[in-house]
């Protein structure tokens, strides 16, 4: 399904396409984080506007709200929230273990209870799947069992059993469902887990090549890992997953570590900074003449007092609905006095800004540069 | 600067076009409130979309945050926050009295301390006009002495009558600013108060005139009096006021209200009840083939569950943002799970129904159906 159209020869880095049932996208790509099927503030035709071409959306909060009896007589999440590109549903796995209250993993699956009515419930490998073909998302992810940092190693390692077993378990269950059209043309990636540790990183990678996903995500970094390890383990492992396959970086992250990382390898990305930034009126801001190599942006925060007489849009280069219509100081008005549309605004600015950064990337790889 | 198109035979009600420095409006009209240069999570270019041709602004509260000094350097208030419409601002009057804390008038103005640093400001009827020169409003309201309901006979009668003594003082203030040619296209409103008192809002009217003001507001109504007072004192007055000037009633109102009110002559309302009613989910909805003469349309709760599984638009014929591209369940869903795009969306709808609303109002003036 990823169709490579430049491997560049100073590096890893490579410049795809990927099919996928709601059209082709460039890779690398970063999707941006619309955990209950919305971003802040921004509605799904504004987000197509600022260059959005992929979202994530979270399976465990659509799962516990609405439901997926509403998604299901909605026609599929992509109707649901009136986004007609591709989406990516995360497994719901990683939140089981950071939200859910009282948690009890066994080899059949994860119980926990409902943060909305406290119902039990019990979520398979069978189950995430089939709730992710219920949200009809474009790309799927396989139920792993995701461990925090510090994680000993015996920890990490019953983790990337139980992930390689429930990892089977989704692709058989994927498999029993392909008499109907448009579940066939789902995919489905595997996620290898093993910390830091680079001989359970190998395990966890050769069990789950065995059982041929649309694509392979490392998961289990940027938990709290210093960045440096994360270099290491992705420096290794990305380049050995399929070539023709797109690899994706879970969580990550601040531009320049994703620089280094599409150096290694790495074709997708999601991260909640560029909306929990703006939330704070932290804008992100390019550097002019920065080089993708060096200190190439700059953190704005609008809140401070120097912007209050500042006229002068964010980023006079920027393109967003923000920055050609307001000025700094609007914007440092309506966060002090808490009105909404500067957090939305705030939003639209931090994502248009990754989503062009993330264009650039493209750019360099297919001129060479990178 | 008020063309009368049409006088309606059947009733007090007209149709207009009002000369703004901004542009020519139609009346009788709508303004939404952007009570500190914007409306809950809507931007200035989005309110022009949904049809909205001019806004209103509180003094009030411009004037402690942002404060006169950044409007200023912005170059006026429709350049701060991007609107090139037509804008009102209220003389800071209202807000001063039902707002601040410690305030103390006097015949020279009232005293105040600002809720945001505690200092103390001392508003006359000059420096609220010298301020909403500042902003640079196509339409400037006097200071006035709005009273609350119920109030006394002996209230009202000194509030009339330092009404009027602010007035000329507004008046004069304006005068003296008159070599800079932008504000001699300002526009100055008088505001016509007596209460529930029918020779006390004689006498004020009567006064008022006599200033000659570019248009003229019925103040102090809807403050908490039974509506059949309001439409007393409206039906008798309206009609005396000049028939070549606007006339405002503010802080007005339900839409069957403004219907009756509109045939009592009044040409320009301002009301919180969309957004307001937006916050909480409830949706103004046109009823099929209803005459606005009767029940002519409901207010949906979208926050109920039966709108949960309810994949309609709020209102299949209304053109807005919001029915143009989401259902009720996704809009339930957002209000359920507390996304500020629920309510932009709901602000949205309101705005835009308010805005159909009147533009119906005009036609049937234009078709003589009023």
């Amino acid at each position: 399904m990823l169709k490579i159209l430049k491997q560049s020869k100073k590096s890893k880095a490579r410049l795809g396409a990927l099919s996928t049932p709601h059209g082709k996208i460039e890779t690398p790509f970063f999707m941006p984080v619309a955990t209950r099927g919305a971003i802040k503030g921004v509605a799904a035709p504004e987000m197509k506007e600022m260059g959005a071409r992929i979202i994530l959306s979270n399976t465990y909060h659509l799962f516990l709200r609405p439901g997926l009896e509403i998604i299901k007589k909605a026609g599929g999440l992509h109707k649901f929230m009136g986004w007609n590109g591709p989406i990516l549903t995360d497994s719901g796995g990683y939140q089981v273990f950071s939200l859910a209250k009282m948690r009890k993993i066994t080899p059949e699956g994860v119980e926990f209870r409902s943060e909305i009515d406290g119902a039990k419930i019990f979520l398979t490998p069978e189950k995430a799947v089939e709730i992710q073909q219920v949200l009809g998302s474009d790309i799927m992810m396989a139920l792993d069992i995701c461990s925090g940092y510090p994680a000993n190693r015996e920890e990490i390692a019953k983790a990337v059993e139980m992930t390689t077993a429930w990892a089977t378990r989704c692709v058989r269950q994927k498999g029993r469902k392909i008499e109907r059209k448009k579940d066939r043309k789902q995919m489905l990636f595997g996620i290898v887990q093993g910390g830091v540790y680079p001989d359970l990183r190998q395990k966890s990678l050769d069990d789950l090549l065995k059982l041929n996903f649309d694509g392979y995500a490392l998961g289990g970094l940027a938990v709290g890992e210093p960045i440096s390890e994360a270099y290491k383990i992705v420096r290794r492992f990305a380049p050995l997953l399929p070539e023709g396959k797109p690899r994706y970086l879970m969580g990550v992250g601040v531009p320049e570590q994703m620089v280094r990382f599409v150096k290694m390898g790495i074709d997708m990305f999601d991260c909640v900074i560029p909306t929990r930034h703006a939330r704070h009126g932290e804008l992100f801001v390019f550097q002019k003449r920065g080089s993708l190599a060096g200190k190439f942006y700059r953190l704005l925060h609008v809140n401070n007092s120097q912007h209050k007489n500042n006229f002068q849009p964010i980023d006079r280069d920027c393109r967003c609905f923000a920055c050609a219509n307001f000025s700094r100081a609007y914007l440092h008005h309506l966060f002090k006095t808490k009105e909404p549309l500067g957090q939305r605004l705030a939003t639209v600015h931090n994502l248009r800004f990754f989503l062009d950064f993330m264009a650039r990337l493209r750019k360099e790889i297919r001129e060479g540069k990178i």
